[in-house]
């Protein structure tokens, strides 16, 4: 396997996991910037013409403990009752791997500025993939979501 | 930072990188299993609800070496034209580390049969989220790709 590195570091509005919205129907368009260290930039060729950006980040303010039986278990913002993780986005999971979709407003050199961030202001970020396809919306089922949005109708 | 362990592994038809399907309108729909490890089984309560899975994975058989300067441009399989390592999915990027969107078909205890793998047979997973929403396709702007299928045409 491998030790994970930085290649740049979130710049957020968000100071602190409270601050950032959550829950059933909470919205992430918060504006921020993705500064990627400058010995990387070539990376970052073509990426302008992408709309929109997969960002992998490490969950580094998240306690660094085994994660073992009802621990692999959480209860999301948006419901009351109990899922795993794998199928959440919680930040308690055996790798603290975050991903967030953005929408790339532009770019200034190393400065990717960047709407719908929902990472901590200084989240190091591990890698950037350009968003390239959808999933057919007729083919989507999205589980414990789909019910806890219809109870709360 | 933390270091990558498996929660997993990847059952897939390809043994070597040269069988996977690749370039313009290649298609990913082969059918493979996610082995996730004992341990790891109540992280996955509840996921069967989801029709697709996001599938975080390293690439275990890239050469790990240090990417600096041009060696952070590739040339993918579907144009002729370098670009940007985070601006591709290419393996040889700073953090090893891969993703992929599968079609959830079946669970039955520790093994997720999925469709649409394009790792290779082996390949240990890091992490899997549930795939929740689309970008609005009227949004979605996909750069070099989009070039490179309108040349072909």
């Amino acid at each position: 396997m491998f030790t994970s590195r930085p290649i740049g570091f979130v710049s957020s509005p968000y100071k602190d996991a409270s601050e950032v919205p959550k829950g059933l129907g909470a919205k992430h368009d918060a504006d921020g910037v993705l500064k990627i260290l400058a010995e990387f930039e070539p990376g970052l060729t073509d990426i302008e013409g992408f709309s929109h950006l997969i960002v992998i980040w490490a969950f580094d303010r998240s306690p660094k403990i085994e994660l073992r039986g009802d621990d692999l278990l959480g209860t999301p913002p948006s419901d009351n009752r109990p899922h795993g993780v794998f199928a959440t986005r919680s930040p308690r999971r055996p790798n603290p791997i975050g991903l967030t979709t953005v929408e790339l407003l532009r770019r200034e050199g190393v400065e990717l500025s960047v709407r719908g961030v929902d990472m901590l202001d200084g989240t190091p970020i591990l890698d950037i993939k350009p968003y390239l396809s959808n999933i057919p919306s007729e083919k989507l089922r999205r589980g414990w979501l789909a019910e806890a949005e219809a109870r709360q109708k």
